[in-house]
């Protein structure tokens, strides 16, 4: 790899961004310098972010700091904050990225700031109408699905969604490695008939690419089917996948934290969670949502990926990790063949 | 009770409707007359009741036939089915509720058709521009939450979110004595400039209701609130309902399959899932949507209860349990006064 080569994959992170920030997220860069060796670009206040790195061992790890003040808050107007303060971690992420100094980037911070940094950095693709938030959700088949849009876009058309599909393909293609990932639109029922207008109507035009062989087309599924696997990809609007996301990180954490006061309900039950500990850790790794790597922001010119805002440091370095793959796989590029592919059927309203 | 107030307390059952039908959902009918006695009228096919009540001791229960051969099937087309064939099972259990002599009635059914029948059969109450199913969902506060639409009214107008406001809190009220039920509406978050245009506009109509004290407004809740069980009433477009609804299903039953192959994989798992017995039957019945007694269609002139297409006798008892409640409440008179005193910011565009 040559120099070039080797800092176009470098992966910027905003060192601000999210609920454990700095501390997690300075850590978080650099498990992924030590662990995935991996170049990281540090984006933050220098002092702040050398404060951080004191704590640990750093020799032989490719880190490097860009300086910048500002920040975003959570609790900002994302677009505001965005346009008013161009000086701010995210925006120079994007900047980095657009000079070709980093191939991606991450960040845990508001994601809504996320989606307007990376359109005023970066831009959409030609030719996409709107871009998407995906998260790839742990199943039952232990095989994960994207689900997009998880929140970048709502009030969608009938074309967007169509869109959607395409990127999600090209995603799940790029960073899991699925050869012709199965797509399935989110409905109400599963026969074709099923939807409100929107989808109904994306229906036919996610049909017509698949006519085109410009996608794996598995027909409607339902809620029941996000968590069952299937398929590797579903589409729908923006405030339903916001909708699903949240509902299911509130059953999942509903349930377990019930059966936790069960077993601390009397010694005898105490003594059964202690045998099923190691089962119990089983099954909390495999509903990891951690493990994943954060939601990739489709649509824009560059690779951006959005952590949980709760995202502790393993959550941060399996997000740089996707990052990286997902621009060493050229998704932007393969999102911008997809959409050639399909011709006429994905093109925007 | 004079014979003719007895009489309109009946339960109409559509003996034909679900997976398990006629067995146990005639079972269920026995039981709500054994254990609550409730007067039933089953509905359907008179040999096949016979048949099915041959196998129970019936001495004092008050259960009556009404005969017809015709029933709705999970596949056919809802509407056509209806009006096509006027005596299947549904449309008899709405004319027997519309000639006084039902004062509730419960199907497993086709909901569309339950829907469809109930529109043709009952017909709206005035001032309603659509009906909403609803249903009761278990929650980590210990109280049920009922979460509106859940499938019979997609592409809503903020109007119809609106009146799924106080037909839900009607049946708080009425079926669940909660005195000032709290109404949250669904969005993307919870500040209230948040939702998609439909949302938004939905929020200001039920701020305005809230103003003129016609509603307890909680404000905005999120998909993690469905579980949470903050608020007493949710308030949804029925296409985002069925997709939170069916995905609550499904990821419930994935994590608990998850644990139960875990519990399953080693002997010593095996003890310790035997101690814990108890305790997993315990959140078991907690989250067991049998025990709330099916999904309410709301804004019909009549009290119809739609069962889980996989219902058991149990769920079916519960059933007629909450219709009977229902019905004695007087719940439709109930959403028309709720409708009166909301004035102008309920009524239908």
């Amino acid at each position: 790899m040559t120099q070039a080569e080797s800092m176009v994959q470098r992966v910027a992170l905003d060192v601000m961004g999210g609920d454990h920030a700095p501390e997690e997220v300075v850590l978080g860069g650099v498990q992924a310098a030590r662990e995935l060796g991996l170049g990281v670009i540090l984006v933050g206040p220098e002092a702040t972010i050398r404060d951080e790195m004191a704590k640990y061992d750093l020799s032989g790890l490719d880190l490097t700091i860009e300086h910048t003040e500002d920040y975003i808050r959570m609790d900002e107007h994302p677009a505001e904050a965005v346009r008013t303060r161009p000086n701010n971690t995210m925006s120079l992420c994007m900047r980095l990225i657009k000079d070709g100094k980093a191939g991606s980037m991450v960040t845990a911070g508001n994601s809504g700031a996320a989606v307007a940094a990376a359109l005023l950095g970066l831009g959409r693709i030609k030719g996409i109408a709107r871009p998407a938030l995906g998260t790839a959700l742990p199943t039952a088949s232990g095989n994960p699905t994207l689900l997009l849009d998880i929140g970048a876009t709502t009030d969608s058309k009938p074309s967007y969604l169509a869109q959607f599909a395409l990127m999600g393909a090209a995603y799940m293609r790029g960073v899991f490695g699925v050869p012709n990932p199965r797509v399935g639109l989110l409905a109400n029922g599963e026969e074709e008939t099923k939807g409100d207008q929107l989808v109904q109507e994306a229906h036919k035009l996610i049909r017509a690419m698949a006519d085109q062989k410009a996608i794996n087309f598995f027909g409607n599924v339902e809620g029941r089917d996000i968590p069952a696997g299937q398929v590797d990809v579903i589409v729908c609007d923006g405030f339903v996948g916001n909708v699903a996301l949240k509902l299911s990180e509130g059953l999942s954490k509903m349930l377990l934290g019930t059966i936790r006061n069960e077993i601390y309900s009397s010694p005898i039950n105490q003594i059964g969670g202690l045998i099923l500990k190691g089962a119990f850790n089983k099954v909390r790794a495999k509903l990891d949502y951690e493990e994943y790597g954060g939601a990739p922001l489709l649509g824009v010119k560059g690779v951006v990926i959005v952590g949980h805002g709760s995202s502790h440091a393993k959550a941060i370095k399996n997000a740089i990790r996707v990052a990286h793959q997902a621009a060493s796989q050229g998704v932007p590029d393969r999102i911008a063949e997809g959409l050639a592919a399909a011709g006429s059927a994905a093109a925007a309203e």
